[in-house]
C-alpha cells in the first residue's frame, strides 16, 4: 500500500510551510505541491521590484529549488481550476485530476477593483512579479517620456504617481517611489528635475495604515511627508482613466492628473475557494473550523487568506504569519490522523508577532508584540525581519548586499524597461532592429 | 554661440564607449546619445541569462546611470527610424529631428533569419534582454511541461534542445544548457531524469568557431562533447516549426523532434544603414572610408557592426573590440576638427586583442593575441576579462558573486519563468487569479 497523498494547492507562504512541515516524515507521506508559477514569492519586498530597488530574482526561488532535497515531495506547475471534495480529487488546467487523500488548500488572494475591473489597465496592482516589473517599467518609462516632453502640462502629468491604498503595500510604495524620484534620480537628468515629481497617496479612510495602533498612522504619515509624499486621507476614488484619478474629498469632486497609477487598496479571494462548494463568508473567505479544516471534511484545510477564522471576535488578518501558522497546525493534524492518534484536534491559535512598514531610508512603523515604535529602530527591525525570512541564503545575501549598496550610494541596481522589448511601448510598438 | 553637437546613435558597447571619451571635453561640445532601451547590455553574457545562470539587471545597467556624472551628455530614449546626411538631422519615431554638427551611428545589428522569418516564432535569436528571458522562460517551461507528461514522444521532445549556429553565442548557449541539464537540475525533479535531456548544436560549415584557429575548433567541439553535447557539423537547417527542425545532412535529409530551438547562426545590420542613402556593401553595411567617416561627409561617422572596413584584406569582425576601438578613433577626428587642428586624420588601424569562447563550468578555447589556449585556463582568462569589462563595479561585484555561488553550489540563482505571468504560457492564458 503506498503511502497517503497530501496535495498542497498554492506555493506562498502557507503552502511552502506545510510542504517543508512534512520533511520529516519520511516514507509515510507523499506531498505534491501544485502552483500557477514556478517561483515562491516574497511578496512583502514586491514594492522594492516595483520601485527598482531588487531584481525579481532577488525575492523569488524555485519551488522545486526549495524542496530539491525532500524526498517526499513533488512539485508540479499548473493552475488548479477546482477541488472536488467529494471525488478528492484536485483538477489541473490541461491535465489530469490528481486525486489526494488530505489537501491543503492555500491559493492566497489577488488585486480586486471592487467591480471596476475597467481600472486595472490604468493603475496595475502589486501582488505578482509581472506586476511589479509592470509598475517598474510605467514609473521609469514617466521620468524618460518627461525628459523628451516640451509641453509643461504633459510633463506635470507624467511626473505625479499617484498610488491608491493607505495599507502597509500603499506606504512602502509611496515611500519608496519618494526616494527613487529624491534622491536616485537627481544626476541622471537634463531636461527635467525629478525632484519636482509628485508622488500621491491615497486612502478612502480617515487614517492610513488603519491595521495599526493610532499613533503609529500618525507617525508614518509625517515621515511619509518629510519625504515630500502628500497624503490624503479620506479621498475615495471614483475614476481612473490613462490621464489620472478622479476623487471625492469632503463632499468635492477633485482631478488628479498623473500618468503613473498603482492599485494597492485591495484584494480578493482566489476563486477557487468557490468550487469548494461550501459556506463562504461575503469577502468569498472559506468558513473553516476551529481545526481549519472544511467542515464535514475533516481530510481538506484551507489556510491563509483564503480562509475566515476569527479569533477574539476579530477574522485573522491576512498576513504571511497567519498563512504559516495555520499550515504548520494543519500538517499536525493530517500527521495526527497519518499516524492514526486518536486525540481531538483541538482549536487553531493565532499568535500575533506583530505587523510593521517601512517608509523609505531609515523610516518605518512597527508594533511588535503590541509595542509602539518608529523611525530607524523600527527600521532595522524592519530590515532584520525580512532578511530572516527570506527564503534561501543566496537570496539574503544578495539581498543584504542591494541594500548596502543603495544605502551608501543612493543608486538603484535595478533599474531595468524589460517588459515589451521596445523603449517608450505607448509610443512604439516591439522591434527588433 | 552654444557649444557643437554630437548625437550618438546607439548605446551598445560602440556608442557608449564614444560618449565616455567625450567626458573630458568639458563644455566644448554637448553629447547626445539616442537609444532605444533605456539600458547598455553586456551582450556577451546574454547566454547566461537565458540559461538562468544571470539576472537580466546583472548583464544590463541605466545608459542614464553610467553618464550621469558626465554634465556635457545628455541621454534620450527614443528609436531612431533615419539619418539625414543632407539636412544634418536625426530623425526620432514620435519625436522631434535632433539636429546635429558630428554624428557617430553604432546601430548594431540584429537577429536575421536569411529571409525565412517565420522562423522566428519557434526559434527566438540571443540578441536582447527580452530575447534571453524569453529562451530561459523556454527552457525552464520545457522541463515542467515533461514533469507533468505522461507521453514518452512528447516528453522526449520536450527534453531536446536544439541551438542553431556553431558560432561563440551558440558554443556558449548550448554548454550551458548542457550544465542547466547536468548539473543543476539534476534533483529537482521527481518523475524525469534532466540527464537524459538531450543538448543538439547545429553548424552549416564544416566545422564549430569557423573564427578560431581549427585546433580550437576541435578543442571546443570535444569540451562540448564531453559535456554531453551533439554537436552537427555539415547539418543546413531546411525548416524550424512549433515540433522540431528539419535538417540536411550529408546529402540525407532529417528531423530533430524539439520543443526548444534557438537561434543563433546569423545576424545583419540595423535598418538604419539604408536610410543614410550613401553605398552599402552586400551584408547592408556602409563603406566607410579611412577614418570611418562616410564617404562626403568628414562630420558623419559609423562604427562597429553597421561600419564595413576592411584591414588587412579582410572586414573588421562584428565584435564588442572592434565597435569600441573604432568609436574611440571617431571621437578622436571629431575633437581635432572642433579644436580646429587640421592635420590629417589618419586610417583607422584595429587591434585585434583576440577571441574566446567559454565552454561551461571550467572550459573553454580562448586565441589571446594568436595564441591557442583552451580548457581551465583558456575559462579563467575568459572570466577576468568578461568581469573587467562588464559595466559598473555594482554588477561586478554581484556577477562575481553569482558565479561564485553557482561554481560552488551547482545552483543557479535566476530560475525564474516571468514573462506572460501565467506559467505554461503555451496551454494557459494570462490570469491575475
Amino acid at each position: 500500500m503506498s503511502a497517503p497523498h497530501v496535495v498542497i494547492v498554492g506555493g506562498g507562504f502557507g503552502g511552502l510551510t506545510a510542504a517543508k512541515a512534512f520533511r520529516h516524515a519520511g516514507d509515510d507521506v507523499r506531498v505534491t505541491l501544485i502552483d500557477r508559477t514556478n517561483h515562491h514569492l516574497f511578496q512583502p519586498l514586491l514594492y522594492q521590484v516595483a520601485s527598482a530597488g531588487l531584481s525579481p530574482a532577488d525575492i523569488a526561488s524555485p519551488i522545486r529549488s526549495i524542496l530539491a532535497r525532500q524526498d517526499n515531495a513533488q512539485v508540479l506547475l499548473g493552475t488548479v481550476t477546482a477541488v472536488d471534495l467529494a471525488k478528492k480529487v484536485v483538477r489541473i488546467e490541461g491535465g489530469e485530476d490528481v486525486p489526494y487523500d488530505y489537501v491543503i488548500v492555500a491559493a492566497g488572494a489577488h488585486t480586486s477593483y471592487f467591480g471596476h475591473d475597467d481600472w486595472e489597465a490604468h493603475a496595475p496592482g502589486l501582488k505578482t512579479l509581472a506586476d511589479a516589473i509592470e509598475v517598474r517599467r510605467r514609473v521609469l518609462v514617466a521620468f524618460e517620456r518627461a525628459e523628451r516632453s516640451h509641453d509643461e502640462d504633459e510633463r506635470k502629468r507624467l511626473l505625479t504617481f499617484v498610488v491608491i491604498g493607505g495599507g502597509p503595500t500603499g506606504v512602502e510604495l509611496a515611500g519608496a517611489f519618494a526616494e527613487l524620484r529624491r534622491f536616485v534620480l537627481t544626476r541622471d537628468f537634463r531636461a527635467i528635475h525629478p525632484a519636482d515629481a509628485r508622488v500621491v497617496l491615497l486612502e478612502a479612510g480617515p487614517r492610513i495604515l488603519p491595521a495599526f495602533h493610532e499613533p503609529l498612522s500618525q507617525s508614518a504619515a509625517s515621515q511619509l511627508e518629510e519625504l515630500g509624499v502628500i497624503v490624503r486621507t479620506g479621498a475615495r476614488v471614483t475614476a481612473i482613466d490613462d490621464a489620472g484619478v478622479s476623487i471625492t474629498s469632503e463632499g468635492r469632486e477633485e482631478r488628479i492628473e498623473a500618468t503613473t497609477v498603482v492599485w494597492g487598496a485591495g484584494v480578493s479571494v482566489s476563486p477557487l475557494a468557490a468550487t469548494l462548494g461550501v459556506p463562504l463568508d461575503k469577502q468569498g473567505r472559506v468558513l473553516v473550523g476551529d481545526d481549519l479544516s472544511v467542515p464535514g471534511h475533516p481530510e481538506a484545510f484551507v489556510v491563509g487568506d483564503m480562509a475566515r477564522f476569527d479569533q477574539d471576535g476579530e477574522p485573522l488578518p491576512g498576513v504571511s504569519q497567519s498563512a504559516m501558522q495555520g499550515a504548520t497546525f494543519a500538517v499536525k493534524c493530517i500527521r495526527a490522523s497519518i499516524e492514526g492518534i486518536a486525540r481531538p484536534r483541538g482549536r487553531f491559535h493565532y499568535f500575533d508577532k506583530g505587523i510593521m512598514a517601512t517608509i523609505g531610508r531609515s523610516r518605518a512603523v512597527a508594533q511588535p508584540f503590541g509595542l509602539d515604535m518608529s523611525g530607524f529602530l523600527a527600521w532595522l527591525a524592519w530590515l532584520c525581519i525580512h532578511l530572516w525570512y527570506l527564503i534561501g541564503f543566496r537570496n539574503r545575501l544578495i539581498v543584504m548586499f542591494e541594500w548596502f549598496w543603495s544605502y551608501a550610494t543612493y543608486k538603484r541596481g535595478a533599474r531595468l524597461i524589460t517588459s515589451g522589448g521596445g523603449a517608450l511601448a505607448e509610443s512604439q510598438p516591439t522591434r527588433r532592429d
